[in-house]
């Protein structure tokens, strides 16, 4: 079989005002950036908010082992063959995902476009500059910087304690050398000396803002709101005390309308915004979302991670934020992660090993479990490898057969969207007899605590929780800032339920530790901290940026 | 008179595939970015190589005053007028322009693409994220920076000192801040801590590489000439030695690709790259030009500061590499700042003084005298404003007309195309009578010392140079290193012929002192540094952000 580049560059794109006018757009509505990317205004949004919205289907996966899951491999799959089977009907539909992080593009091999016959194109596009929406967040983010630290060095009339800014600079890249830093060296002329680092620009609260933000207006208001440091009486300051707001919508103007690019097979996708999953909520952006329920009938979008933070994420804190109610969940698995799952190591996947499959199968049936407390109705997508067994395959499909979940094989990977038709199927009579109805595990009202407690115990069913007394600290200058309200963010380990990544399957008789608490005003979370987690990664000794080549004609080799 | 940002947006603009229409160019050949702009693919210039070259025209100025002078302004007047001028013929007219850089937008007021009724549109988009090319650039520069400090964190096989490592990081941003930083601190895993710092993007190597590159092509092999640092036994080690050239040209493939946009009377303009003007050669991009050349009759471009700086590296750096040769000069002034050089203080400017223009014509001629020098004709443009007397006109009329200088004033700001017909019609007199051929004022084999020696007599009528010791090291090592064929590119003060930014007209009896020489191998020059010059601005006391704002339906108020 092909690369995925390889696939990638072989495909024929139509031209995008086609793909526009599929969903009823018409070339006004969009602004083209080249041949086959476009921005859609939020105007469209505007004038279709009367029109009744078509149905989300969320796709989430078990917990993510080096085996991999192909979860947005699934997605795109689903979307074509979700437009296959609508084909001649008045139906259709539309995929949202998120943008891929360009930083990590040159670190580690891998792009995040889904893979095989299951990809959205421009592939290399989408996965460098794309329409520049990480660039505005990444300007916006570092004005507001350049402005917190020119406002110190103008007098400091707030009055900025600078052991405690809140708020580091960002870029799009794998750069471990600026984590940690010292800014300001070399004398009065260049500001105040501060330490400080960099994070890259995925985890950015200008990214979680934007994800929100329902329009300018909400996306001016959250802006406001982002806590940037804490003046001598450790009150918080915030970007309305430094009113800044205004220069950075003026960044992010164009970084607020969704992008319009296809699958492989045409079907129209919005990938929009992509906030980290661990520090923020991990999904594409709400505008996105809502304008593609507007224009179709059946929307597939992803949420970062496992289902127990991805999905626990997305319905918390993007549905509940944008009153969106998913009718349905599909959760992927692969018979090699469940069989890591089952205590087998990853050099030993390739024998057949049904015992080890049925083992894991107790990580799946959890993740079934929380999505269920959800109201939400679930179809298990078995994505296939050439190594699977069919005995290792009907370890899970008879499993979910007698515990009533529809399951179906997924071979979009090396069928593009025929080999996704069975799960399209499900999908779709699920959606069409019994759609979800979102419930939420807590109440808004609930003490950041309770919220927290009720996560650990229900979804990763921990025995309980830990506050370090940093953390117990934090848990009251919050209720203080009246901010408890606020649902919590979990930045957690994805490999596990518990905050130990090694412990695979669905451990038992774990508690989760709460090492600290950070209050994305703007976005509107607490995150809880739970382990080590890293804002900047780092590159690997042999990055993919050396592989890389820009070819006579513009022609690109090496990306992924 | 309405404000730029006012004018712009009351202006009705041509869809820009029509602009493109108008120089011959299909739908094909062009890239749209929403409906106004576009890029330009290579493989047109590829395609139209046989072509004869238009004449090319550059725009330069008397030696900037706090006054103002105008130039872009000129620069997009005299197309305007041009177009008008050529309107029934099979003749036509084009501009050439840098990218404005972002960060500074955000700083003091005032944008950089022309202004009143002579402006290039749409010059919000221009002067914010325009098609991303400086963030390409950006990328494409911190990912080198990053693959440094990974490549000595991962063992430093090429055993970089890291006390010598010749690479910042860039932003486009105004961020003093990050002038002069500690990085890697915080233990082993963020890499070894050492001094950097950043410089603002345009300040970056790869923009001028960018700039002066022939293709993609060229594009590698500059980038892969860039000296990043030196090892312990000082030798220099370059992109080429580290192999990350051909993932710096993938993040630069559409930043390679010039611009088109309009101006407010709907001519074509190419607007791209944007070099500093002072350690780097401050002009738009060879390909810009040189695809203008192809489609077009006559191509008006400029250059960065006063002609002593400016033009002297338009001509000897990138004509020379490039092949180019001047038609005729634009050499502009206005009644303002002449009287600045002769001797009047910004705050007395509003009172007539014929007696201090005529001082001040002291750094007119010599700037004429020394574009002659170079063999290309002169026209003088004196750029009106409304406090000028006929008196004060006269002073230059007169004496331009003494000195068979051709000189037409110029009213485009407040007129468009209709205040600059005069000009153009001198313009268009020149250069089809008369236009210059280039001649260089020194040799290539000449050594770097004679090179500067010969500009700082020549163009700025100094009496001599002197070296520090470090200049005189870094000489010795140039010539060890084999690159003293290379141009020289001054960096001095913009404001002054001497390195004395207070020393106005035309001074005489000054040496130069060369501080520093700084070797940019890609971009194929040597820096001569003359005194400290500022690679990353500042922000003033209140930044010009604090003015911006989104509005509903987002519209910009603000911004210039």
């Amino acid at each position: 079989m092909k690369s995925d580049i390889e696939i990638a560059q072989a495909s024929k794109l139509k031209p995008i005002h086609e793909i526009a006018a599929q969903v009823g757009l018409s070339a006004e509505d969009i602004e083209q950036y080249g041949k086959y990317k476009a921005k859609i205004s939020l105007d469209v949004y505007r004038r279709l908010e009367h029109k009744p919205d078509g149905k989300l289907i969320l796709v989430t996966a078990i917990s993510p082992t080096p085996a991999g899951e192909g979860k947005s491999t699934t997605t795109v799959g689903l979307g074509q063959a979700l437009g296959q089977l609508l084909e001649n009907t008045d139906q259709n539909a539309m995929i949202c995902l998120r943008e891929p992080s360009l930083g990590p593009s040159f670190g580690m091999k891998g792009g995040a476009a889904g893979g095989g016959y299951s990809q959205i194109v421009p592939m290399e596009d989408i996965n460098l500059h794309f329409t520049g929406d990480f660039h505005a967040i990444t300007s916006a983010h570092n004005l507001l910087a350049a402005l917190i630290d020119n406002h110190i060095h103008q007098g400091n009339a707030l009055r900025f304690d600078v052991r405690r800014i809140a708020w580091n600079r960002v870029l799009d890249m794998n750069d471990r050398a600026l984590r940690q830093i010292v800014v300001g060296l070399g004398g009065p002329a260049n500001g105040v000396p501060r330490e400080s680092g960099f994070d890259i620009t995925v985890a950015s609260e200008v990214m979680a803002v934007l994800c929100l933000a329902q329009d300018e207006q909400d996306l001016k208001e959250r802006l406001k709101k982002m806590i940037i440091g804490y003046n001598a009486d450790k009150a918080p300051i915030t970007v309305a005390d430094l009113g800044a707001e205004g220069a950075m919508a003026v960044l992010l103007k164009d970084a607020i309308q969704p992008n319009l690019v296809q699958t492989l097979e045409h079907t129209p996708a919005l990938v929009h915004g992509g906030p980290f999953a661990n520090i923020a909520h991990g999904c594409n952006s709400v505008i996105a979302t809502k304008m593609a329920l507007k224009l179709a009938d059946y929307v597939v979008t992803e949420a970062g991670f496992g289902a127990d933070l991805g999905a626990e994420k997305f319905f918390h804190i993007k549905c509940r934020q944008a009153g969106l109610s998913p009718a349905a969940t599909v959760v992927v698995a692969t018979i090699r992660a469940l069989k890591m799952h089952g205590g087998i190591d990853k050099s030993a996947l390739a024998t057949p090993d049904a015992e080890a499959v049925r083992e894991g199968l107790s990580n799946l049936s959890k993740h079934i479990e929380n999505v269920q407390m959800f109201n939400v109705p679930v179809v298990v997508a078995i994505n296939q490898f050439p190594t699977d067994s069919p005995e290792e395959i009907a370890v899970v499909t008879d499993w979910c057969k007698e515990n009533g979940i529809p399951v179906a094989l997924s071979e979009v990977f090396t069928k593009g969207g025929a080999g996704g038709l069975e799960l399209a199927q499900q999908v779709l009579d699920l959606v069409n007899t019994r759609p979800g109805s979102l419930m939420f595990l807590y109440n808004q009202e609930d003490t950041i605590q309770v919220k927290i407690e009720t996560i650990v115990r229900e979804i990763y069913g921990g025995d309980g929780v830990q506050f370090t007394s940093k953390a117990q600290t934090m848990l009251k200058r919050i209720d203080e800032m009246g901010l408890s309200h606020l649902p919590v963010c979990m930045a957690k380990t994805q490999y596990s339920f518990s905050d130990n990544p090694n412990l695979r399957g669905r451990p038992e008789g774990f508690t989760i530790t709460i090492r600290e608490l950070k209050i994305s005003a703007g976005a509107g979370f607490i995150v809880a901290i739970t382990g080590d987690i890293m804002t900047m990664p780092g590159l690997p000794k042999v990055p993919a940026a050396m592989n890389m080549d820009l070819l006579a004609e513009g022609k690109i080799t090496g990306l992924f």
